[in-house]
C-alpha cells in the first residue's frame, strides 16, 4: 500500500465536492467564473482582515458539505490549517461546526496536506466523510508576515500576491466523484535561499523532490498526467522546478501549471503571482476540479507548495525550510 | 472501525519507543529522574530560545529512534507541531531528517493529534514507523504569547508556567510495545473564557467533552481505566473537568490525574502548575510510559488538551475555543 514516500488508496477515496471563495482582484482573474462567491468586498463585512479569512474558510466549508447535499452531522472530521499564527482562521472556523476538527499546518501545502490526510482516514475506513480546507488573505498575510498595509512599503519585483480566497471539498467513500488514486507525502528540503521575497525560489526545490518521488515511486512520467499542477511557485519559482526536474531526466514543461502564475490575469503589482494557502486552494477547487469533471483533464498531480519560515525564524538569520505534499487526482 | 467520534485500532498499533528532554526547572520535577535527558542550562548551548526548544525536539526524535535500534531510514513519516508561530520548532527539526514530515498542530493537545494520526497511519498499514512528537520551552513561549522575560511583568496566580521540555514516540506495526487501542477525535469547545491568564478554565470543557465521547463510543466509564491523563489543565482546570464530567454522571475524581498539575513538586512561581505542548509530552513520554512498562498501570486514557488562541485573536475581542484529543493506550 506504500512504496517510497507514497501512499496508495485501493478503495479510491472521491472527492463528491468542492468550493471556493474569492476575492475582489482574484474575480478579474481565471478563477472568478468558476469560484462559487466571488466578494465584492474583501473584508467581507468583518471588522478585521483575520475575520474576514476566517468568515471565507468557515463559509466555504458550508457551501462544501452543501453542494455535497450533505448536513453538517453527515461529516465525520474536518482537517485544516492556515498561514495565521498558530492557524486561527482554521480553529475559530472549526468552533462553528460539531464535528472533529484536526489541524494540520504545511505553509502553503495545507490544502494537499489536508485533501492526503482526509484520503488516508476514509480510504481505510476510519470516517465516511471528511472536509479538507484552507484559505488565506493578503491583507492579514502581509500585516502578520510583511508591513502593515497602511505603510505603503514597495515591493520587490520577485515577491508574489498572497491569494484573498478559500477552497474545500468533501471526501468520501463510494462510486461518485473525483477519484484521489495516491498521495506523496514530502520531505522538508532547504536550499538555503534566505530571501523571504522570494518564496518561489525557496519552495521549488521541495515540488521538483516530491513530484520526482511521485514518478519513482509510481514508476510514472510527467506524460502520463494531462497536468502537473503545483501550488504558488509563481512565474520563477515555475522555471526553476521545471529546470531541477529537467537536470534529471524528467521534462514536465509540457503539462505543469503553476496556480500561482495563473491566478491574475495580469501580472503587474502581483510581480511573480499568486501565492498563499489559500492560492492553490482556490484554483484547485474551483477552475481545475470543475475542468476535471468536465472531462478536460484526466489525470492530474497536485503538489501544493510550502514555506515552513516564520518572522522569528527568519529574523535569527534561518533559511527558509520548504515541504510539498502531493495528491494524484483521476475523473 | 469507528463509532461516534472515536476510531478503533484492530490491528493495535504499538508505542515501541518513547523518550523526553526536561529543562531544568522540570528536572527537580516528577520528571526528573524517568527523562533521558535533563538540562543544565535552557539555552541547551544554542543563542536563542527558539533555537533552543527546536534542539530539543530534534534530539528527542533522534533518541527516540535510537531507543527503539532503528536508524533514520527505518522511520516512514515524521507527525510533529509546536506552539511557536508557523510551528518552527517541527519545521526545523524536520530539515535534520530525511523522512516525509506531515505538520499538525492543536496547541497543547499536539502529542495526542500526533500519535493519533500516526497510530491511525500505521493500522492501516500506510506506513511501518511513525514518530510523533512536540515540545515547548518556558522562554520562547512567554516572549510570543505574553511579555518579554526581561520585562519581569507578575503572573497573575490563575496562571500557569510553560513547560521547558520535549516528548516523542516511535509508533509502528508489531506484538512489542504499548497498545494503541483507539482515538477519540476532539470537537472546538468554546465556553467563552476570554481571560489568557486562565487556559485551564478554558479548556476543562473541552476535555471533558472528549473524555465523555469516549466512555459514550466505547461504552466503558471511568473505573475501566487506571489512568485518565489529561494535558495541561493545571490545578484550576484539573477541578473544573472532574465537576464537569461528574455533573453528566461520570465520576473521574479517583484516576483522574493532569500532567500540569503534577510535572512540578513545588506550586510556588507557577501556581496552577506546568502548562505548554511540552507538558503533557515530557510526562506521558517518561514517566508516565515508563511506569505502564513496568506494569504499574496497565489501561490509561491519554487526553491532551488544547486551547486554539492567538495574541490576534485575543487582541480582536474573541473568547479561547479549545480541543482535546485522546488516545486510549494499554499494556
Amino acid at each position: 500500500m506504500k512504496k517510497g514516500n507514497t501512499v496508495f488508496f485501493k478503495n479510491a477515496p472521491r472527492i463528491i465536492s468542492f468550493a471556493a471563495i474569492c476575492g475582489t482582484k482574484e474575480k478579474e482573474g481565471v478563477i472568478g467564473e468558476f469560484a462559487d462567491i466571488a466578494l465584492d468586498d474583501d473584508m467581507y463585512g468583518e471588522s478585521t482582515y483575520e475575520k474576514a479569512e476566517c468568515k471565507m474558510l468557515t463559509n466555504t466549508i458550508a457551501l462544501a458539505i452543501d453542494k455535497a447535499s450533505l448536513k453538517e452531522k453527515d461529516v465525520d472530521v474536518m482537517l485544516s490549517g492556515d498561514l495565521l499564527n498558530q492557524i486561527i482562521s482554521a480553529s475559530f472556523a472549526a468552533r462553528d461546526y460539531n464535528f472533529p476538527f484536526l489541524g494540520v499546518y504545511s505553509a502553503c501545502s495545507t490544502m494537499s496536506e489536508s485533501i492526503m490526510l482526509s484520503a488516508m482516514m476514509v480510504n481505510a475506513g476510519y470516517v465516511k466523510r471528511a472536509v479538507a480546507a484552507t484559505g488565506s488573505h493578503f491583507a492579514s498575510a502581509e500585516r502578520q508576515y510583511r508591513y502593515p498595509l497602511e505603510l505603503g512599503c514597495t515591493r520587490p519585483p520577485q515577491s508574489q500576491w498572497t491569494v484573498t480566497g478559500a477552497g474545500g471539498c468533501v471526501i468520501a467513500e463510494g462510486k461518485e466523484g473525483i477519484k484521489i488514486v495516491s498521495a506523496t507525502m514530502g520531505r522538508v528540503c532547504d536550499y538555503g535561499v534566505t530571501d523571504v521575497n522570494n518564496m518561489g525560489a525557496a519552495m521549488a526545490p521541495a515540488a521538483a523532490d516530491t513530484i520526482m518521488q511521485h514518478f519513482k515511486d509510481t514508476g510514472t512520467s510527467p506524460c502520463d498526467y494531462d497536468m502537473i499542477l503545483t501550488g504558488d511557485l509563481g512565474a520563477l519559482g515555475s522555471r526553476i522546478v521545471k529546470d531541477l526536474t529537467w537536470e534529471k531526466g524528467y521534462d514536465i514543461s509540457e503539462n505543469h501549471v503553476d496556480c500561482g502564475e495563473i491566478v491574475y490575469n495580469v501580472i503587474e503589482n502581483e510581480f511573480q503571482g499568486g501565492s498563499g494557502a489559500g492560492c492553490s486552494a482556490v484554483v484547485l477547487n474551483s477552475y481545475v476540479l470543475s475542468k476535471m469533471r468536465a472531462g478536460l483533464y484526466k489525470r492530474i498531480l497536485f503538489a501544493a507548495t510550502g514555506a515552513l519560515l516564520s518572522t522569528v525564524s527568519s529574523g535569527q538569520g534561518e533559511s527558509i525550510p520548504c515541504i510539498s505534499h502531493l495528491v494524484e487526482l483521476e475523473y
